[in-house]
Protein backbone atom coordinates (compact mmCIF):
# COMPACT_ATOMS: atom_id res chain seq x y z
CA UNK A 1 0.00 0.00 0.00
CA UNK A 2 1.30 3.36 -0.81
CA UNK A 3 1.69 5.89 2.01
CA UNK A 4 0.68 8.63 0.02
CA UNK A 5 -2.88 8.72 -0.30
CA UNK A 6 -3.18 9.36 -4.54
CA UNK A 7 -6.97 10.57 -6.03
CA UNK A 8 -7.45 8.45 -9.03
CA UNK A 9 -8.81 10.56 -11.73
CA UNK A 10 -9.46 10.01 -15.41
CA UNK A 11 -6.69 10.29 -18.04
CA UNK A 12 -8.26 13.30 -19.30
CA UNK A 13 -8.41 15.24 -15.76
CA UNK A 14 -5.11 14.13 -14.93
CA UNK A 15 -3.61 15.38 -17.74
CA UNK A 16 -5.24 18.94 -16.95
CA UNK A 17 -4.11 18.70 -13.59
CA UNK A 18 -0.53 17.81 -14.86
CA UNK A 19 -0.52 21.18 -16.82
CA UNK A 20 -2.10 22.72 -14.16
CA UNK A 21 1.01 21.70 -11.28
CA UNK A 22 3.57 22.66 -14.35
CA UNK A 23 1.84 26.07 -15.31
CA UNK A 24 2.41 26.90 -11.20
CA UNK A 25 6.00 25.73 -11.82
CA UNK A 26 7.22 27.00 -14.71
CA UNK A 27 5.64 30.48 -13.73
CA UNK A 28 8.87 32.48 -11.97
CA UNK A 29 11.30 30.24 -13.45
CA UNK A 30 12.45 29.28 -17.10
CA UNK A 31 11.49 25.25 -17.39
CA UNK A 32 14.94 24.37 -17.82
CA UNK A 33 14.98 24.55 -13.80
CA UNK A 34 12.06 22.53 -13.65
CA UNK A 35 12.40 18.86 -13.60
CA UNK A 36 10.13 15.76 -14.41
CA UNK A 37 10.10 14.86 -10.32
CA UNK A 38 9.46 18.70 -9.34
CA UNK A 39 6.04 18.36 -11.48
CA UNK A 40 5.25 15.02 -10.06
CA UNK A 41 5.99 15.65 -6.89
CA UNK A 42 3.67 18.56 -6.76
CA UNK A 43 1.01 16.52 -8.32
CA UNK A 44 1.37 13.65 -5.97
CA UNK A 45 2.25 11.42 -8.69
CA UNK A 46 4.98 9.36 -9.96
CA UNK A 47 7.41 10.99 -12.17
CA UNK A 48 6.95 7.78 -14.43
CA UNK A 49 3.43 8.78 -14.82
CA UNK A 50 4.40 12.14 -16.33
CA UNK A 51 6.31 10.54 -18.76
CA UNK A 52 3.42 8.24 -19.78
CA UNK A 53 1.21 11.28 -20.31
CA UNK A 54 4.05 13.45 -22.18
CA UNK A 55 6.46 11.59 -23.17
CA UNK A 56 9.70 13.95 -22.90
CA UNK A 57 9.90 17.00 -20.23
CA UNK A 58 10.38 18.95 -23.39
CA UNK A 59 7.15 17.66 -24.65
CA UNK A 60 5.56 18.67 -21.50
CA UNK A 61 6.90 22.26 -21.29
CA UNK A 62 6.11 22.58 -24.97
CA UNK A 63 2.28 21.64 -24.17
CA UNK A 64 2.50 24.23 -20.82
CA UNK A 65 3.53 27.32 -23.30
CA UNK A 66 0.86 26.04 -25.41
CA UNK A 67 -1.76 25.74 -22.77
CA UNK A 68 -0.83 29.37 -21.71
CA UNK A 69 -0.65 30.70 -25.24
CA UNK A 70 -4.26 29.60 -25.48
CA UNK A 71 -5.66 30.73 -22.43
CA UNK A 72 -4.23 34.02 -23.38
CA UNK A 73 -5.97 34.20 -26.27
CA UNK A 74 -9.24 33.53 -25.10
CA UNK A 75 -8.66 35.81 -22.22
CA UNK A 76 -8.42 38.57 -24.16
CA UNK A 77 -11.46 37.85 -27.00
CA UNK A 78 -13.03 40.82 -27.80
CA UNK A 79 -16.78 41.55 -26.74
CA UNK A 80 -18.52 41.73 -30.29
CA UNK A 81 -21.16 44.37 -28.74
CA UNK A 82 -18.81 47.13 -28.26
CA UNK A 83 -16.85 49.28 -30.62
CA UNK A 84 -13.26 48.35 -31.78
CA UNK A 85 -11.55 51.26 -30.00
CA UNK A 86 -13.50 49.66 -26.82
CA UNK A 87 -12.55 46.72 -27.52
CA UNK A 88 -8.97 46.95 -28.03
CA UNK A 89 -8.94 49.35 -24.47
CA UNK A 90 -10.67 45.56 -23.35
CA UNK A 91 -7.92 43.36 -24.50
CA UNK A 92 -5.24 45.40 -24.03
CA UNK A 93 -6.01 45.47 -20.44
CA UNK A 94 -6.43 41.77 -20.08
CA UNK A 95 -3.47 41.06 -21.76
CA UNK A 96 -1.11 43.01 -19.94
CA UNK A 97 -2.74 41.85 -17.19
CA UNK A 98 -1.90 38.24 -17.80
CA UNK A 99 1.62 39.08 -19.12
CA UNK A 100 2.12 40.74 -15.38
CA UNK A 101 0.58 38.07 -13.55
CA UNK A 102 2.72 35.36 -15.88
CA UNK A 103 5.57 37.82 -16.05
CA UNK A 104 9.02 35.54 -15.28
CA UNK A 105 7.33 32.91 -18.08
CA UNK A 106 6.19 35.36 -20.28
CA UNK A 107 10.02 37.12 -20.42
CA UNK A 108 10.75 33.47 -20.90
CA UNK A 109 9.40 32.73 -23.72
CA UNK A 110 9.77 35.41 -25.92
CA UNK A 111 13.59 36.81 -24.55
CA UNK A 112 14.89 34.62 -22.61
CA UNK A 113 16.80 31.35 -23.22
CA UNK A 114 13.36 29.48 -23.88
CA UNK A 115 12.53 31.91 -26.02
CA UNK A 116 15.29 30.65 -29.01
CA UNK A 117 13.87 26.85 -28.48
CA UNK A 118 12.05 26.20 -32.09
CA UNK A 119 8.72 24.94 -30.52
CA UNK A 120 8.34 28.02 -28.68
CA UNK A 121 9.06 30.41 -31.93
CA UNK A 122 6.42 28.29 -33.52
CA UNK A 123 3.60 28.68 -30.38
CA UNK A 124 4.35 32.03 -30.38
CA UNK A 125 4.44 33.49 -34.09
CA UNK A 126 0.89 31.02 -34.22
CA UNK A 127 -0.48 33.05 -31.09
CA UNK A 128 0.59 36.33 -33.01
CA UNK A 129 -0.94 35.06 -35.97
CA UNK A 130 -4.06 34.12 -34.25
CA UNK A 131 -4.27 37.61 -32.84
CA UNK A 132 -3.88 39.05 -35.81
CA UNK A 133 -6.31 37.29 -37.64
CA UNK A 134 -8.95 37.45 -35.11
CA UNK A 135 -8.28 41.93 -34.89
CA UNK A 136 -8.56 41.50 -38.87
CA UNK A 137 -12.04 39.97 -38.70
CA UNK A 138 -12.83 42.71 -36.23
CA UNK A 139 -11.50 45.55 -38.53
CA UNK A 140 -12.74 43.48 -41.98
CA UNK A 141 -16.40 43.54 -40.20
CA UNK A 142 -16.19 47.34 -39.77
CA UNK A 143 -14.44 48.55 -42.56
CA UNK A 144 -14.36 45.82 -45.33
CA UNK A 145 -11.19 43.59 -46.69
CA UNK A 146 -7.88 44.91 -45.79
CA UNK A 147 -5.37 46.28 -48.27
CA UNK A 148 -1.92 44.99 -48.36
CA UNK A 149 -0.70 47.68 -45.85
CA UNK A 150 -3.44 47.46 -43.71
CA UNK A 151 -2.13 43.71 -43.07
CA UNK A 152 0.97 44.58 -42.59
CA UNK A 153 0.18 47.77 -40.53
CA UNK A 154 -1.74 45.44 -38.07
CA UNK A 155 0.85 43.27 -37.90
CA UNK A 156 3.80 45.91 -37.41
CA UNK A 157 0.92 47.17 -34.55
CA UNK A 158 0.71 43.79 -32.96
CA UNK A 159 4.65 43.22 -32.44
CA UNK A 160 4.81 47.17 -31.06
CA UNK A 161 2.36 46.72 -28.79
CA UNK A 162 4.14 43.16 -27.84
CA UNK A 163 7.56 44.94 -27.39
CA UNK A 164 5.89 47.51 -25.18
CA UNK A 165 5.12 45.30 -22.86
CA UNK A 166 8.06 43.01 -22.90
CA UNK A 167 10.47 46.58 -22.37
CA UNK A 168 7.56 47.35 -19.83
CA UNK A 169 7.74 44.06 -17.47
CA UNK A 170 11.94 44.27 -17.69
CA UNK A 171 11.43 48.00 -16.63
CA UNK A 172 8.37 49.88 -15.15
CA UNK A 173 8.74 53.49 -15.57
CA UNK A 174 5.27 53.86 -16.66
CA UNK A 175 2.49 52.83 -14.20
CA UNK A 176 0.13 50.33 -16.19
CA UNK A 177 -2.89 52.34 -17.11
CA UNK A 178 -0.39 54.85 -18.85
CA UNK A 179 1.66 51.48 -20.59
CA UNK A 180 -2.13 50.73 -22.29
CA UNK A 181 -3.19 53.88 -23.31
CA UNK A 182 0.23 54.25 -24.96
CA UNK A 183 -0.13 50.61 -26.59
CA UNK A 184 -3.79 51.46 -27.67
CA UNK A 185 -2.83 54.12 -29.14
CA UNK A 186 0.22 53.43 -30.72
CA UNK A 187 -2.00 50.21 -32.72
CA UNK A 188 -4.57 53.07 -33.61
CA UNK A 189 -1.99 55.26 -34.75
CA UNK A 190 -0.16 52.48 -36.92
CA UNK A 191 -3.72 51.59 -38.34
CA UNK A 192 -4.60 55.20 -38.94
CA UNK A 193 -0.91 55.35 -40.50
CA UNK A 194 -2.44 52.82 -42.79
CA UNK A 195 -5.74 54.60 -43.51
CA UNK A 196 -7.56 52.71 -41.44
CA UNK A 197 -9.98 54.59 -38.46
CA UNK A 198 -11.50 52.27 -35.90
CA UNK A 199 -14.87 53.59 -34.57
CA UNK A 200 -14.68 54.98 -31.25
CA UNK A 201 -17.82 54.12 -28.41
CA UNK A 202 -19.80 56.78 -30.39
CA UNK A 203 -19.20 54.73 -34.17
CA UNK A 204 -16.97 58.00 -34.93
CA UNK A 205 -13.39 57.32 -35.36
CA UNK A 206 -11.67 56.71 -32.33
CA UNK B 1 58.11 29.43 -54.11
CA UNK B 2 54.26 29.42 -54.05
CA UNK B 3 52.44 29.11 -57.28
CA UNK B 4 49.87 31.63 -56.65
CA UNK B 5 50.40 34.93 -55.90
CA UNK B 6 49.92 36.02 -52.98
CA UNK B 7 49.95 40.13 -52.45
CA UNK B 8 51.53 41.25 -49.08
CA UNK B 9 49.46 43.30 -47.04
CA UNK B 10 49.01 45.41 -43.68
CA UNK B 11 47.85 43.17 -41.20
CA UNK B 12 45.26 46.18 -40.90
CA UNK B 13 44.75 46.05 -44.61
CA UNK B 14 44.46 41.89 -44.38
CA UNK B 15 41.89 41.70 -41.92
CA UNK B 16 39.75 44.42 -44.00
CA UNK B 17 40.16 42.52 -46.78
CA UNK B 18 39.19 39.50 -45.11
CA UNK B 19 35.85 40.77 -43.50
CA UNK B 20 35.24 42.18 -46.87
CA UNK B 21 35.65 38.63 -48.31
CA UNK B 22 33.24 37.25 -45.55
CA UNK B 23 30.46 40.51 -46.50
CA UNK B 24 30.52 39.06 -50.14
CA UNK B 25 30.54 35.18 -48.89
CA UNK B 26 27.69 35.61 -46.11
CA UNK B 27 25.35 37.65 -48.50
CA UNK B 28 22.84 35.36 -49.72
CA UNK B 29 23.51 32.45 -47.04
CA UNK B 30 23.45 31.84 -43.97
CA UNK B 31 27.23 32.16 -42.17
CA UNK B 32 26.81 28.33 -40.92
CA UNK B 33 27.54 27.02 -44.67
CA UNK B 34 30.25 29.79 -45.35
CA UNK B 35 33.49 27.32 -44.25
CA UNK B 36 37.14 29.32 -43.23
CA UNK B 37 38.17 27.42 -46.17
CA UNK B 38 36.40 28.93 -48.30
CA UNK B 39 36.74 32.48 -46.91
CA UNK B 40 40.45 31.60 -47.40
CA UNK B 41 39.97 30.30 -50.76
CA UNK B 42 38.12 33.77 -51.98
CA UNK B 43 40.63 36.12 -50.37
CA UNK B 44 43.83 34.05 -51.62
CA UNK B 45 45.38 33.19 -48.76
CA UNK B 46 45.40 29.99 -46.50
CA UNK B 47 42.90 28.92 -43.95
CA UNK B 48 45.61 29.13 -41.18
CA UNK B 49 46.12 32.64 -41.83
CA UNK B 50 42.20 33.77 -41.64
CA UNK B 51 42.33 31.80 -38.25
CA UNK B 52 44.80 33.88 -37.44
CA UNK B 53 43.42 37.32 -37.45
CA UNK B 54 40.26 35.92 -36.37
CA UNK B 55 40.67 32.89 -33.84
CA UNK B 56 37.78 31.25 -34.56
CA UNK B 57 35.12 30.83 -37.24
CA UNK B 58 32.46 32.02 -34.70
CA UNK B 59 34.57 34.49 -34.40
CA UNK B 60 35.24 35.70 -37.51
CA UNK B 61 31.64 35.53 -38.43
CA UNK B 62 30.90 37.71 -35.55
CA UNK B 63 33.18 40.44 -36.92
CA UNK B 64 31.27 40.24 -39.99
CA UNK B 65 27.83 41.24 -38.56
CA UNK B 66 29.17 43.59 -36.31
CA UNK B 67 30.41 45.41 -39.50
CA UNK B 68 27.39 45.00 -41.47
CA UNK B 69 25.56 46.52 -38.66
CA UNK B 70 28.07 49.66 -37.87
CA UNK B 71 27.59 50.20 -41.93
CA UNK B 72 24.13 50.12 -41.68
CA UNK B 73 23.94 52.68 -38.75
CA UNK B 74 26.37 54.45 -41.39
CA UNK B 75 24.65 54.50 -43.62
CA UNK B 76 21.46 55.60 -42.30
CA UNK B 77 23.09 58.91 -40.56
CA UNK B 78 20.52 61.60 -40.89
CA UNK B 79 21.22 64.87 -42.49
CA UNK B 80 21.16 67.10 -39.75
CA UNK B 81 20.30 70.34 -41.94
CA UNK B 82 16.92 68.40 -42.50
CA UNK B 83 13.85 68.21 -40.78
CA UNK B 84 12.96 65.91 -39.14
CA UNK B 85 10.44 64.23 -41.44
CA UNK B 86 12.69 64.54 -43.95
CA UNK B 87 15.52 62.48 -42.06
CA UNK B 88 13.25 59.93 -41.48
CA UNK B 89 12.25 59.55 -44.59
CA UNK B 90 15.23 59.92 -46.17
CA UNK B 91 17.19 56.74 -43.99
CA UNK B 92 14.74 55.12 -43.83
CA UNK B 93 14.96 54.53 -47.30
CA UNK B 94 18.49 53.84 -46.82
CA UNK B 95 17.83 51.39 -44.14
CA UNK B 96 15.56 49.25 -46.74
CA UNK B 97 17.46 49.48 -49.81
CA UNK B 98 20.65 48.12 -47.39
CA UNK B 99 17.92 45.30 -46.05
CA UNK B 100 17.04 44.62 -49.45
CA UNK B 101 20.75 44.54 -50.57
CA UNK B 102 21.69 42.05 -48.09
CA UNK B 103 18.30 40.45 -47.59
CA UNK B 104 19.44 36.78 -46.83
CA UNK B 105 21.81 38.37 -44.36
CA UNK B 106 19.52 40.83 -42.81
CA UNK B 107 16.79 38.07 -42.67
CA UNK B 108 19.69 35.65 -41.23
CA UNK B 109 20.56 37.26 -38.27
CA UNK B 110 16.65 38.28 -37.34
CA UNK B 111 14.88 35.16 -38.19
CA UNK B 112 17.14 32.40 -39.64
CA UNK B 113 19.35 30.09 -37.17
CA UNK B 114 21.82 32.51 -36.99
CA UNK B 115 19.53 34.66 -34.81
CA UNK B 116 19.56 32.48 -31.63
CA UNK B 117 22.90 32.67 -31.41
CA UNK B 118 23.26 34.68 -28.16
CA UNK B 119 26.30 36.88 -29.95
CA UNK B 120 24.04 38.19 -32.68
CA UNK B 121 21.66 38.88 -30.32
CA UNK B 122 23.67 40.82 -28.50
CA UNK B 123 25.20 42.66 -31.97
CA UNK B 124 21.62 43.27 -32.86
CA UNK B 125 20.25 44.55 -29.43
CA UNK B 126 23.20 46.99 -29.69
CA UNK B 127 22.50 48.54 -32.63
CA UNK B 128 18.45 48.68 -31.81
CA UNK B 129 19.55 51.19 -28.98
CA UNK B 130 22.13 52.88 -31.08
CA UNK B 131 19.77 53.95 -33.61
CA UNK B 132 17.10 54.51 -31.00
CA UNK B 133 19.38 57.03 -28.96
CA UNK B 134 20.37 58.26 -32.24
CA UNK B 135 16.60 59.30 -32.76
CA UNK B 136 15.87 60.53 -29.34
CA UNK B 137 18.75 62.84 -29.93
CA UNK B 138 17.04 64.13 -32.86
CA UNK B 139 13.94 64.45 -31.24
CA UNK B 140 15.49 65.83 -28.17
CA UNK B 141 17.29 68.41 -30.02
CA UNK B 142 13.67 69.85 -31.20
CA UNK B 143 11.25 68.84 -28.69
CA UNK B 144 13.50 68.38 -25.54
CA UNK B 145 14.09 65.78 -23.66
CA UNK B 146 11.44 62.95 -23.64
CA UNK B 147 8.94 61.23 -21.28
CA UNK B 148 9.43 57.50 -20.33
CA UNK B 149 6.66 57.19 -23.03
CA UNK B 150 8.29 58.77 -25.33
CA UNK B 151 11.45 57.05 -25.34
CA UNK B 152 9.47 53.61 -25.04
CA UNK B 153 6.62 54.69 -28.23
CA UNK B 154 10.45 55.04 -30.02
CA UNK B 155 11.60 52.15 -29.14
CA UNK B 156 8.05 50.28 -29.79
CA UNK B 157 8.52 52.12 -33.44
CA UNK B 158 12.10 51.39 -34.16
CA UNK B 159 10.78 47.53 -33.79
CA UNK B 160 7.79 48.07 -35.84
CA UNK B 161 9.71 49.26 -38.59
CA UNK B 162 11.90 46.86 -38.30
CA UNK B 163 9.21 43.99 -38.29
CA UNK B 164 7.47 45.52 -41.08
CA UNK B 165 10.63 45.19 -42.98
CA UNK B 166 11.41 41.86 -42.32
CA UNK B 167 7.99 40.81 -43.18
CA UNK B 168 7.93 42.94 -46.63
CA UNK B 169 12.17 40.77 -47.42
CA UNK B 170 10.08 37.93 -46.50
CA UNK B 171 6.52 38.36 -49.37
CA UNK B 172 7.37 41.36 -50.96
CA UNK B 173 3.61 42.39 -51.54
CA UNK B 174 4.01 46.02 -51.62
CA UNK B 175 6.21 48.01 -53.72
CA UNK B 176 9.25 49.75 -52.12
CA UNK B 177 8.27 53.10 -52.02
CA UNK B 178 4.92 51.99 -50.36
CA UNK B 179 6.70 50.25 -47.86
CA UNK B 180 9.08 52.99 -46.88
CA UNK B 181 5.86 55.31 -46.77
CA UNK B 182 3.90 52.48 -44.18
CA UNK B 183 7.34 52.58 -42.15
CA UNK B 184 7.79 56.36 -42.14
CA UNK B 185 3.78 57.42 -41.25
CA UNK B 186 3.82 54.31 -39.05
CA UNK B 187 6.67 56.26 -37.12
CA UNK B 188 5.39 59.10 -36.64
CA UNK B 189 2.00 57.70 -35.81
CA UNK B 190 3.91 55.94 -33.12
CA UNK B 191 5.28 58.90 -31.85
CA UNK B 192 2.52 61.41 -31.81
CA UNK B 193 0.45 58.88 -30.21
CA UNK B 194 2.91 59.59 -27.31
CA UNK B 195 2.63 63.51 -27.67
CA UNK B 196 5.32 63.94 -29.64
CA UNK B 197 5.24 66.08 -32.97
CA UNK B 198 8.01 65.99 -35.54
CA UNK B 199 8.37 68.69 -37.84
CA UNK B 200 8.06 68.71 -41.23
CA UNK B 201 10.01 70.13 -43.91
CA UNK B 202 8.32 73.78 -43.19
CA UNK B 203 8.70 73.59 -39.84
CA UNK B 204 5.32 72.98 -39.23
CA UNK B 205 4.00 69.26 -37.95
CA UNK B 206 4.97 66.87 -40.49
Amino acid sequence: MSKTPRTRLSSVARREELIRVGLQLFTGRPFDEVSMEDVAKAAGVSAGLVYHYFGSRRAFAMEVVQHKSLMLFELTEPDPGASVVEQLFTSLEKYIDFAETHRDGYLDVHRGPNSTVPEVRAINAAALLAHENRMLGTLRAEAGEPTEQQRLAVHGAMICVQELCLNWLEDPKIDKAELRDLCAQSFLAVLAAADWEASGPDGEPG
